[in-house]
């Protein structure tokens, strides 16, 4: 497209704004010229002939291209080039979708009231995003970008949006669930380990699950209350050992805007049943990760796309007591899970 | 990558549950394969042995890409084709986007609270994720991709997030702006128009704008009042004739989430001085549309991307009476400007 000129009335007032160095204009192409020719207009016409100057133009963009190109440049002055990189990369797929489907207008206002109700949704106990972003996949997809592990080393899984701070620090053997009676008692006990199978000690295990109701803590009305969560730490021989109940396969909140996307698609909620840790020790990269119950029906339709076959574990149901049941004083009938956590060291 | 055999143990009452024709897998191909290996396993069997039972399971997925197939083939059953090639472009694009940009946690994370916080933005006054669409130029793809006008139709753009229903109807020359004293008086005239020039009589125009200092009546703290906001007709030559005051440029709010990203990318918050019209009348396809003062020095760089070169309008300053400034009792100095709005037929 070829420029053209155009005859424009500037007013000097407005032109000053323009020229001020602290102006937000200050970085576009834009003032550069019209600087350029104002300061040429009142060398030849004297201040008072700048009520009228000629300028410069291009033709505007008219085709949803244009306004693709003109977007990914005003972006191009952004000062940190990650940022730039993103700002960038998240228009060009974004308007590539719009195009792609060539959204309408009432479908466009559709997606606006449902990020707004999404928005809504969220307080300090709820995040809706992020249940969006998990049933959408892109949280999983974060994850494997994120954690490309080495062989042996204990697969990461999402966050979920049910974590909260400040569980108790528990002993070991020490009950996530004292309040549970309906759940199955459940020993929960493992080792954190090296990708050489050295024990780690000290390690901290931050656990969290839904109860035998299927739900978190946070999702009870009326109390802040924290329950089902703990803070236990491996022994010399790199041990842990957790009381709690058996985890059981849950819905995700389908209250508010996810849940009616996932109806409106014609995909259950189910989420297959689990326990979250966040698996931290000195001198290792973290893990975020769940163990599954390897029995669950969910396991091939998890709604949030979190199984991983590496984060199986047998839930072993016993009707007598054994060492373990014994000494913490849990009544059969029980269930023991064992899973091992394998570290691998943190990045120097 | 090939199917394999995988052991588990599954409790009657949760395949009793699978099975159900209500429950929300039934669409699930897991279920299908699930209830061809039980009946199968229970016929020579017997339900008793239905406590365990070995069933197929494909590796699940551990390469991004591994998880943006399962996640479309998710959305396979979705009722309505409509919505299923939206969800399924959507999930594409949005995983290449995070996948191009390989993103991190952290960034997942301020994402996650950058669109939270743009929720809790909006209330009945302030709509922050039209302002978000806005600045990143979508809301112009969708404009440019729903109005594909014929040669001579007055061209649209972006509906912006300041419409308020309930503006009053008024007469032919009725004020508009009746509470703003510093504003530059200002007579709008024109007609509107079939493709072929004829006049369209008693179409609806509703008019909105930002006041002298830039701000919209709704962006006034403590008064629901409205102000810059009237429904007018035109008569039987098409004619209309609006009181109002000269249009300023102005900055989109920057107290928000789209604020901090503005300014993160070094981008200004200016719009070009413009007044919002819908044109409608019975017969034609209404227009969307803003006319803009051809002198405003942020044309080039409107920061929602909505001018258009056959938009813009010339505002002539006045510094003695005309006929029309007569008959209103208008004092000089005043602007007027002209704007034919030619409409479409509506698509029957």
């Amino acid at each position: 497209m070829s420029a053209f000129r155009r005859t424009v009335t500037v007013r000097p007032d407005r032109l000053a704004l323009i020229l001020s160095p602290n102006h937000p204009t200050k970085n576009t192409k834009y003032t550069k010229s019209a600087k350029k020719i104002w300061l040429e207009w009142t060398r030849i016409h004297g201040m008072e002939a700048a009520h009228t100057m000629t300028t410069i133009t291009k033709p505007r963009g008219t085709t949803e291209d244009d306004i693709t190109a003109e977007v990914l440049r005003r972006f191009d002055a952004t000062a940190q080039p990650r940022l730039r990189d993103i700002m960038q990369s998240l228009v060009r797929h974004l308007h590539a979708f719009v195009k792609d489907v060539e959204l309408t207008e009432g479908e466009w206002m559709t997606a606006i009231q449902f990020l707004t109700k999404t928005g809504h949704m969220c307080d300090d106990k709820r995040q809706e995003f992020i249940l969006l972003s998990d049933t959408l996949g892109v949280s999983m997809v974060v994850d494997l970008i994120n954690h490309r592990k080495p062989e042996g080393a204990t697969e990461s899984t999402v966050f979920g949006p049910f974590h909260r701070d400040g569980a108790p620090e528990l002993p070991a053997g020490g009950n996530i669930a004292p309040r549970d009676k309906k759940g199955v008692p459940t020993i929960v006990s493992g080792r954190v380990l090296t990708l050489d199978g050295g024990p780690i000690a000290g390690a901290w295990l931050d656990v969290w699950q839904a109860d035998s109701s299927g739900l978190y803590d946070s999702q009870y009305a009326g109390t802040d209350e924290l329950h089902l969560r703990g803070r236990f730490r491996s022994d010399e021989d790199g041990r842990f050992l957790i009381r709690t109940v058996r985890p059981v396969y849950y819905a995700i909140p389908t209250d508010g805007p996810v849940g009616r996307m996932l109806s409106a698609t014609n995909r259950h909620p189910w989420r297959p049943a689990h326990i979250h840790f966040v698996v931290s020790a000195e001198g290792c990269e973290p893990v975020t990760t769940h163990i599954f119950d390897d029995a669950d029906p969910y396991l091939e339709s998890d709604t949030v796309f979190a199984v991983k076959n590496s984060l199986m574990c047998r839930f072993v149901r016993h009707d007598s007591r054994d060492e373990d049941a014994a000494r913490f004083g849990v009544e059969p009938p029980f269930c023991t899970a064992r899973f091992d956590f394998v570290l691998k060291p943190a990045l120097r």
